[in-house]
């Protein structure tokens, strides 16, 4: 294999790539890059084996040229090496090649640099699994779907299966959910009947490395589902997870339908609020702050008290929709996680109650499709 | 003590108190703010017993009112939730209130805080030293001073007084040294025999420190000398460190002179080619990079070589001044930290050697007052 290729559109390919690359690994070969070069262009592969990215740079992007092949072939380059020479390097364009085999020599500039590789033989036979069925879906909406339910997965491996969102088509929805079993996050989107239902679990993890290499444009993705794998296509970017065994369990009758408490406030005053009484509230065990509603105040006064430090009271001004006077202690983090997902600070937020001891939601006031869930705690 | 204060001035003054607050203390006092209410405004103390920073807010700025007495007193209000709860207030103005004894009551908008704090009387006597014969600096040459010396000095303890920057006048210089004994930097500047002789050295910590507080203007730093102690006093903030004790060791034996072989490079073409070398060297023990310098192909060859990782070679464009070749090892970070303290890339580095055992200096071609030096390793 014998290439010169653009400097920059390969850091913006190995940029995708790097988040695949495992700092550590039982897998010594996983640590690289994997280069395949053909008449077409460049195929760059890395993978942790729960995720892999392939990414395909070709000889002519804008028609200009980009890469030019002398000898194609294919080599795996250690990963976090590679990138950060290519990084460092001052050039246009940098000249990679192989020889003996395993040793990947790089040029640019005055600078030589030879890398130990891999041969080709000793990466894993990873087939990325396309269907014909595949779903389309704006880039935008996917990010959004991650963004306001991945938090809530479960950070410890006693439940595998709660490390993950749950995806579920039935019908003409595509209802997403996330659940620690003290917080859901619950997020519903149109998604068109035919396509044949389907419910699995992709993991936490694997969501939150495809949201930071969506960018922010319009385009849609593409979702390939297979029974182990879920492949997410767009652009000339493939990124394939596999997906969580077992069953998700049922929550729908956790998520209240009806609320006996309700009240409105402001975004950005309840955020700030929470977010300062959780200064305090922070050497407590898991943040917990008293909701005091007063209905004859319109206000919902937020306290903390930390023996060591010092207490604090947060009053803010609410609108009470429905009901009454009520009590309830809750950990602030939950709440504020719950706002960042809402994320509207222009808009009003809805709080609905059923009693100190069940499950209360927050929700947008003019978003209907999230709902986030949280556990409150017994009152001391 | 009962104030209302301006959150944003409040918070510059803290911003600069908070550099003396340590984490952990065996003295919790010293986790605490001093807060001095008098006539005149308000004096904030912070200390971790090394240094002492000292802040005054007058009652008028610009012609404008910024603290509101109601009455005066002192109290110690710990600083680390203190300044996180005055950074997230979102109001204008705040009012402080001490009540009990040594509770402090903070109230901004609809947030009221109650802080458990200490009795002024358990805070450390700390006496500002200032003196008559005060030595007036540029702010800019200060910050310069420290940044070419204070990186050389030793992290280890186990020579103290190489932790810290030696400060020596005599005649009409003053001349600052850094070295934990592998490299060493030195920086001449004139300072007015009128000033008493004086050899003293301030802890390399106290420096940078008093750096991050020393902005841009173009003011002036007034220093104060006593036996013990050094006071740096601009505007209204004075910044006291210990003095380290022991006698700095003479180096100047050590500082060649004259040079056998001296070559001439760009600052930037230098920095980068010694920056992608340490890529590789990194791995290896105190990222040892071999100078190779031809003088009839006009080059220098940098060279590292990782078993495990691969090899670099980088050429670099040289001037021969004077001299024939050389093969020299050396660290590759002392080599950037050296130019980074001469930090000028539109310039041209000189670099002398003496042969491939002893120390080798760096210098701007354009700067004779700032020399480093760094000893070389032993070539394989």
């Amino acid at each position: 294999m014998k290439i010169e290729v653009d400097r920059h559109l390969l850091l913006s390919q190995l940029s995708y790539i790097s988040r695949a690359i495992p700092n550590k690994t039982p897998h010594p070969v996983l640590t690289g890059i994997k280069f395949v070069v053909t008449g077409e262009g460049l195929y760059l592969t890395g993978s942790d084996s729960d995720i892999t990215i392939n990414t395909f740079l070709p000889l002519e992007v804008e028609e200009t040229q980009v890469i030019n092949i002398e000898e194609t072939g294919s080599i795996i380059i250690p990963g976090k090496y590679f990138i950060e020479i290519i990084k460092k390097l001052n050039g246009q364009t940098i000249s990679i090649s192989t020889f003996e085999g395993n040793y990947a020599m790089i040029k640019c500039g005055g600078s030589e640099y030879t890398l130990n590789g891999f041969d080709v033989n000793q990466y894993p036979n990873i087939e990325l699994i396309k269907r014909d069925d595949a779903i389309q879906m704006e880039k935008q909406l996917l990010k959004t779907i991650i963004r306001q339910t991945v938090f809530s997965t479960a950070n410890n491996e006693n439940r595998p299966v709660l490390t993950g969102v749950n995806f579920r088509h039935d019908e003409d929805e595509l209802i997403c959910i996330a659940t620690d079993s003290f917080r859901l996050s619950k997020k519903i989107v149109p998604l068109n009947k035919e396509h044949k239902p389907f419910n699995l679990v992709i993991p936490g993890r694997s969501l939150k490395d495809l949201s930071n290499i969506l960018d922010d444009t319009a385009d849609n993705v593409e979702i390939h589902l297979s029974s182990n794998h879920v492949l997410f296509q767009f652009g000339n970017i493939s990124f394939q997870s596999r997906l969580l065994e077992g069953i998700y369990p049922e929550t729908s009758e956790f998520v209240p339908t009806t609320v006996a408490i309700e009240i409105k406030a402001d975004y950005q005053e309840l955020y700030n609020a929470f977010d300062r009484a959780s200064l305090i509230a922070r050497d407590q065990f898991s943040n917990v702050v008293k909701l005091d509603i007063q209905p004859e105040k319109g206000k919902m006064l937020i306290t903390a008290n930390s023996p060591d430090v010092g207490k604090v009271e947060e009053a803010v001004n609410i609108d009470m929709l429905k009901g009454t006077e009520l009590r309830i202690a809750c950990s602030a983090l939950f709440i504020l996680d719950a706002l960042k997902a809402i994320n509207n600070p222009n808009s009003e937020v809805l709080i609905g109650f059923n009693g100190d001891m069940r499950p209360f939601i927050l929700r947008d006031q003019n978003d209907e499709t999230t709902i986030q869930l949280i556990v409150p705690v017994r009152m001391e």
